[in-house]
């Protein structure tokens, strides 16, 4: 490989004997077969607490803001430190892959927690103190950070697809892959389902360790999931769609760049 | 009240002196004084667990299936009591109240994690042992049992309209109310978003406890989000919608039943 990059990996689920354990330990293998740098958090493994909590950022009986004083705690880096060591990992990674099993059709608590304790404000999302400038989509601070998730569920195929009664993926995750990643600069990248997963056999897992093999080997060539820039003309100052865009149109599509839109 | 009900308010915010601590003793102290009996789940002042785990569920050493082993402790009667104790609550309420203030456009950790850890297979869906019929959506246990989201955000209200940046609010939360709430039988009522919460002052706040008193009020008239039922034809036996409904639409918004569709 001509240019090493560094890949964190997230994931979360309780039973490393799990076909999520399994497909992590061989997604690991094959980025750092293929020169990649891995670091690592496995919540469960580490016992992440996923509670944002007051408890040493304000003085016993003082009213805690959730936003307000982890922010003022990042920025005097008195955060606590299984935060601060998530922080880093972030910082220093080019791409993060986010594993997990789609529980209640949503990431699990533990995994939840890490976004609601990691992505403060000041670090995550702020303003520009010079100008005044928000710093979100693509102003954000993680520009140019590549995310990948792999989702495992039980549903079939065709209920996550775009009539599927779970919700079409990206739309079901919109709050994740837009209102988190993107939100903070990220490039999102389409999100890969490994569904049926209760049902899987030998054969099955064959051709998902393939097929996880390939997004891999494209995780920094990937075109990713092209979210209107917030910046820009395509919203107003308060965050709806202008009507010349996508007119009379509604929906959480109507926030991707459809291919016509876009200049050849 | 010729027919006080129970309901069962849900709540999750570390600072009982927030804008959600104080519409929280609010309502509650609305609900009672219009003769409702209230049980509540202040999960912050509860110290609740979140994270679904095997501990006590399988031996040490065992491979933990968090399905299976939770389902098969379920029937046991074996759930951790704190688990046990918030089943009951759900189970004798006519009405579920669940208050958070939006998180990374998602519930909190702390109550992703109640309904990780509560709504077990057995519990809040299964299948009929006798019939094999799913007990799920119209089919679920918790049919007939009404469910209102209250919503704190710090987005002004277009930016969860139809054409707004965060996702129109049902759509954002459309795992919560239809992928839980609807999956396991309950009426899901038309979520109530409390937008600019930072920017609460008083004649904001008088404006939203007199809004949220009117919605408590009618909590057991209040027309709910039609989804569609899964069993009567709409749907594929693979959780798709079938070809003549809606045809060729997708989105989110499909799997609502249109006004005009509706017998008048």
């Amino acid at each position: 490989m001509d240019d090493p990059k560094t890949v964190f990996w997230l994931s979360a689920h309780p039973e490393p004997r799990s076909l999520n354990g399994q497909l992590r330990r061989m997604g690991i293998k094959h980025l750092k077969s293929t020169g990649h740098h891995v670091v690592e958090s496995d919540l469960y493994a580490m016992g992440w607490d996923p509670v944002v909590r007051g408890d040493g950022l304000v003085e016993a009986g003082q009213r805690f803001d959730p936003t307000g004083d982890t922010k003022r705690a990042y920025i005097e880096g008195s955060l606590p430190s299984d935060v601060r060591g998530e922080q880093a990992k972030l910082q220093d990674a080019d791409a993060v892959v986010v594993q997990f099993p789609l529980w209640w059709y949503a990431v699990p608590a533990i995994l939840k927690g890490w976004f609601d304790r990691v992505l403060v404000s000041g670090f995550a999302f702020g303003k520009d103190p010079d100008t005044g400038q928000r710093l979100r989509f693509e102003k954000g601070p993680f520009q140019g950070k590549r995310v990948l998730v792999l989702v495992t569920l039980g549903d079939r195929p065709r209920a996550i697809g775009p009539r599927g009664k779970s919700g079409e993926l990206c739309e079901l995750l919109f709050g994740l892959l837009h209102g988190t990643f993107a939100y903070t600069g990220m490039v999102v990248l389409p999100p890969m389902a490994f569904p049926s997963a209760d049902f899987t056999d030998n054969e099955s897992y064959a051709d998902m360790e393939h097929a996880l093999h390939d997004r891999l080997d494209q995780l920094f060539e990937t075109q990713p999931i092209h979210y209107r820039p917030q910046f820009q003309g395509d919203y107003t100052e308060e965050w709806e769609l202008v009507p010349e865009v996508r007119p009379g149109e509604t929906g959480l599509s109507t926030h991707v760049i459809d291919d016509h839109e876009r200049p050849s």
